[in-house]
């Protein structure tokens, strides 16, 4: 177990435009209502963000825009202004450019300057890289607030004008499934008002040899006219590996905590898809704790989600609650999640705070 | 200072392909004698090495290639195995692609599992970003050796094939000063037998509202049609700037370790290119201290150089030598520094180890 331990004081997002939904999504791109029913039932994505305008094809939303608005509410929610934060790391996998990072461009904008900055580049658990970097970094006792952004933003990859009215199928799933945002949190080396102590991080690169379930390609000037899809998924292997890898991580938490599973209060799961996320939650088998997801109304945001879900948690956790949150990376496959804890003190048996209900619903 | 403190315990790299002279580049890109000696004089880099092959515009090395080989020269120059490894950490701007990490695919390839994996997207103080986050990771205790690795491929971005002949004078610049490679080193909570100590560690974003001096874009499937250039440099801001920024971060280390001008033994300047390294130096003004550079025949491989520079420092730096190495981003503006010294106590005045050369001649 870590000592000291880090505060996590406060976390924000930002979502580009309006919500789109399934109906909205089929007429744009030429699908049937079969289809739309069978994102309904299969994905349990129902709506999401886009930063591109859908009927234009222009971009409204980059990475630095939404990340900014995310960052300064975070600060905002954490009493905390540009000047207060020391470090800034930032995790994406849709930088917008590769040079300048994009943190810096952020960090900018916020009137940030004289610190370290760092952009992590990774998919699903690189909110959770970048938690650990902020983390790790103001353990070694050099710097006092972090803000740590997580976004993606698929404007270079979802080509709205081609795909409109003959796009692919499996293309139509990525479409419905991701979605477009950034978060943002603050952490410290002191508590604050409503922060919640980081307990445990646990991030693991796994599964030697194993091919990647998911691929982004980037081109430059010398070979953007190369052939090749832009992204590609292996759902097969990520619908086998993610309930497992899952399960995995949270059971090292535990142990590592010492935290039974029934001392679990809110659990935070990975945000593939509503379908997928329903599935995690049940092989993980935490009757007791209550799901905080938002996949069904964001869609898959890669690193904006676990900022989301703290988001929503941060206000319900009472004193002496605990959460943990998991998420997995599929494209070389990572295990990663966190246990925070609302200090406070752990009621006793006898006077269990939770409200005796064991639904597994979603948040909101 | 930072106690407890952190060592290196060795570095390595690697460089794709054969050296390409400027007799050679100027015959390729159809440029004539007059740049040949316009790129000898105001460049002053002689030779560099191409992950793509001339002749067929066919990428020979990706950067997990060259990223993979650095590494596991500089684990066994560290008497390490993979399986000693409990972190890695890779900076780069020009991944191979947005997902995997390179990071990831290079753990891969080492049979590195089961560990945390950062992939830090930067300039040229991605190196020194990658070092930090190495490092602060060490020092919170969690783990015992990292693995850290920097790199750039310019395979994306340089079109031997649509500038062979009338390559315009701006690229030119570029495809002289540039070159490819990847650097590791290992660093480790305990020393080991030819080890140095990082005593300090100075990052900073700096330069609030500066327009970029470097910019370099990606396109995805959806905007690969775009127009405008993939990287544009603002030579004239950077010539002027990274000198001013170069001595500011030197003077911040030197009065953190309070250490004299007269104390550092040999200097690791920034290698924009062979003539801006040598204006460089001469602003930095460490009359005894020997230089390391490498710029001349590598050219500026960005991430890969600070690896290179510490391979060639590591055999030369005797018992209580100190060392200070400066990298400058012009992205978005970023100071870097570090400081390592050789253990064994610093000899007195009057057995000063230096051999009393006090050239700034580009070490080999």
């Amino acid at each position: 177990m870590d000592a000291p331990e880090i505060h996590l004081l406060a976390a924000g997002g930002a979502l580009p435009g309006p919500a789109v939904d399934n109906a909205r999504l089929a007429g744009l791109f030429g699908a049937d209502e079969l289809w739309q029913q069978w994102v309904d039932v299969f994905i349990g994505t129902q709506t999401r963000h886009f930063a591109v305008d859908l009927e234009t094809n222009e971009v409204r939303y980059w990475l630095a825009d939404l990340g900014a608005t995310a960052a300064r509410r975070a600060l905002d929610a954490a009493g905390l202004a540009a000047a207060d934060v020391e470090l800034v790391v930032l995790a994406t996998s849709t930088p917008d450019q590769l040079m300048p990072a994009t943190v810096n461009v952020v960090a900018d904008r916020l009137g940030i300057d004289g610190v370290p900055t760092f952009q992590l580049q990774s998919g699903c658990t690189g909110a959770f890289q970048a938690l650990e970097v902020a983390r790790q970094m103001l353990l070694s006792g050099r710097h006092r607030n972090a803000l740590v952004i997580g976004g993606d933003v698929c404007a270079k990859l979802l080509d709205v004008d081609r795909d409109r009215g003959r796009v692919r199928a499996e293309d139509l799933v990525n479409i419905a499934m991701f979605g477009d945002a950034a978060g943002a949190a603050v952490l410290s080396a002191s508590p604050g008002p409503d922060s919640v102590l980081i307990r445990h991080l646990d991030l693991r690169l796994t599964g030697l040899g194993r091919a990647p379930g998911h691929t982004v390609q980037w081109w430059g000037p010398a070979r953007r006219d190369e052939d090749g899809p832009g992204a590609a998924e292996d759902y097969k292997a990520i619908e086998e590996r993610v309930p497992v890898m899952s399960a995995e991580v949270l059971r090292r938490i535990l142990d590592e905590l010492g935290w039974a599973g029934s001392e679990v209060d809110y659990l935070l799961p990975p945000q593939l898809s509503g379908r997928m996320t329903a599935k995690i939650v049940q092989r993980l088998g935490l009757p007791g704790a209550k799901e905080v997801s938002c996949v069904r109304e964001t869609g898959n945001t890669g690193n904006a989600l676990p900022f989301f879900q703290l988001e929503r948690l941060l206000p319900l956790l009472g004193a002496g609650q605990r959460a943990v949150a998991v998420a997995i990376e599929s494209s070389k496959w990572i295990e990663s999640g966190f246990a925070v804890e609302k200090p406070g003190g752990r009621p006793g048996p006898g006077a269990d705070p939770r409200s005796g209900s064991q639904d597994h619903d979603s948040f909101r």
